[in-house]
């Protein structure tokens, strides 16, 4: 199979071909991704073309009412894009394409709740072997099922949003201080975009998944390990994670991720009655982790223990709804090979084995002007593959004394 | 000083005078509470009475749009209301008046963010030595920082909403079940509503807390002690204390806790420099819990370690914003005393120690049926006591096995 022929002057071999058409939002409202092109679907629906969508859901600030028609919608939107694309050329729509290099793109939701999971069997490994290295690296539940926490919603922020260094308390050579966060880290995850509220009080099964989530986008979870360090005994992270998360502009519906799905790892023991998945979207999400334009890593999706829709199972086990524009994260992923690991923690072992990169610096976490890009591509349904909207971010100075 | 004078035959000995004025939604909007009537503002304003708010202000779902004027306007609004009702009679004012047994109150404030600390010390040092009998019962920073959490804000109820048994995963004598919790609990807690938002990446000193908080809501942040106790190491509570947190639907301004502020506990060691706080707003409200109408604690708010200025000055520390409407608890208020506890966990030690209750039935953990009650009263400005709204839940048995 390969991409279909468009009348569309776009560079399909990008890995934003016609199998995957993801969602952003602009200046002017919703966009659809084709190419090095952003289709303006607001534009389309002044100028009367038909998308079966209301003009003023296309015109929205976020993504929120679009995704609040649900996944089928998507999906039937999705439709009228391939077939404006591939039927015969058309005026109206050649007027409503932009370069995606003139676009803004906002965040695409604005999440009420972000929950951040620890579903990855290697990094949950790597983190218990540095932090509690007398103890069981694994937390005792953590094959019971997919832990997690709430993060801080109002600081999940679009690609390209300036991370600034964070100040906080955290234990150096001569004791606790109060000081800019000296072990700044960057964590690669997997975003779950809900599409569908749920009803308060109803445990949803984990094959609810595909029709309650929307798509996927990149993350990274900022998060200042001295600052977490101190703070996380008993009650977890807080500060140190919640000064910024960053995801991409770009959402990949979940039909564009058909071709992705994998069998997940075998889990042992069986997971309990509400956390069997028959429908499984584990996704062969290839990631990979750039420091100021070099690859440092590439942490693979396909082996992340727990599938999204065991951590939606989760997320409403004791009542709780999701409602749309939630986001989930699957925490940090990780490989078992060093160079697979999603983390600087991971993959400078702490802080003890600093990388080399190839200006000749070193790094055990990251520097002011560092710049952290992740990446992700994942089979297509023609074969090819579809890449992801990365996710960037650049490291400011801390404020000085804010106090 | 007494209660000054007025036109309006309500009962103000019920800690409900003009001293107090809290605020509410109902079913017609936003509702200021004079003794046992309630005060349709939105009526107010259609009938042509400035009130300096706009009327679809008035007319909202929540408290968002009111709050959003801030802490001033409030305040001002607040001026109105006691000059509408000490002034002469005004038989457009009477027929907004309601009587409060006719409304129903919808959930005042629908936090973006919902944060629950853990600043009492009393409370801190009871549940380490249940939860961790061998160890220091109070965690290394517990001095140091106001340790917190981010909570679920989607699932932050009025009082009265029936309050589910949530099922879970929790380790009994048998092992690692599925089921229903066995060890339902209720924390009393105090919790504040921002009134204004700000700026992403700009922390906050603490005595930004009279210009940034609105007021202050009871709240019960329900907790299933078993789910909790597997699931919580490392990230923190999770699906255990995500099933409901009831908050009351009067909230009181700040402006009347004016008279309620005493000195806050010494702070040993002295806090660092992000959490001096040169204008504490420790607050002598003096709670109380009813079990089935039973009264079995009176927590003492007065006790609390760190400030609610602190636990603001904590929440954006590392850059992280407040929006208006966001809502951040106290954790559990419990004072030295047995009887002064604000959970069963803490008055039954964990559940070995059931209370015997006058009925002649004993609890160590709650039962369906059993209905909760946080009540709590503070020193008013003429002299007497205001009684904050109270929160009340009904443990409702949980749903048959949903999976």
């Amino acid at each position: 199979m390969v991409q279909p022929r468009t009348w569309i002057d776009a560079d399909l071999d990008t890995g934003f071909g016609l199998d995957h058409l993801p969602l952003g939002v602009g200046q002017r409202g919703v966009l659809v991704r084709i190419g090095d092109l952003a289709l303006e679907l607001a534009r389309l629906a002044e100028d009367g073309v038909a998308l079966g969508v209301e003009p003023e859901v296309l015109r929205a600030a976020d993504l929120a009412p679009l995704l609040a028609g649900g996944p089928d919608a998507l999906g039937r939107l999705r439709e009228v894009v391939a077939q404006l694309a591939t039927g015969p050329a058309r005026d109206d729509v050649a007027r409503a394409l932009v370069s995606v290099e003139d676009v803004q793109l906002r965040v695409p939701v604005r999440p009420r709740t972000y929950v951040d999971f620890y579903a990855s069997l290697d990094h949950a490994t790597n983190a218990g072997r540095i932090f509690r290295p007398d103890g069981d690296p694994l937390p005792a539940a953590w094959r019971l099922l997919p832990i997690a926490y709430h993060g801080r919603s109002s600081t999940v922020v679009v690609s390209g949003t300036p991370i600034r260094r964070p100040w906080g308390q955290w234990r150096g050579e001569g004791g606790v201080r109060l000081a800019p966060s000296a072990r700044l880290d960057f964590e690669a995850e997997v975003g779950f975009v809900l599409a569908r509220a749920s009803t308060y009080g109803e445990p949803l099964h984990p094959t609810a998944f595909r029709s309650m989530v929307g798509g996927v986008v990149l993350a990274n979870d900022w998060s200042a390990r001295d600052i977490q360090a101190l703070e996380t005994f008993p009650l977890g992270p807080f500060a140190s994670k919640a000064f910024a998360t960053s995801i991409a502009g770009w959402l990949t519906p979940l039909a564009a991720l058909e071709a992705a799905r994998v069998s997940p790892p075998r889990q042992d023991p069986p997971p309990a009655a509400h956390l069997i998945d028959e429908d499984p979207w584990c996704l062969d999400l290839e990631l990979e982790v750039l420091l100021n334009g070099e690859t440092i890593a590439r942490p693979p999706a396909r082996t992340t223990y727990w599938t999204p829709g065991q951590m939606l199972a989760q997320l409403t086990s004791s009542g709780a709804p999701v409602e749309v524009s939630d986001l989930y994260c699957s925490g940090t992923v990780s490989g078992p090979s060093p160079d697979e690991v999603g983390s600087l923690l991971e993959r400078t072992w702490g802080g003890t084995r600093p990388l080399r990169l190839a200006d000749g610096t070193e790094r055990s976490w990251l520097a002011d002007g560092d710049i952290v890009e992740i990446r992700a591509s994942a089979p297509g349904a023609f074969g090819g593959r579809i890449r992801l909207g990365s996710v960037v971010g650049r490291i400011e100075p801390a404020l000085p004394n804010p106090w």
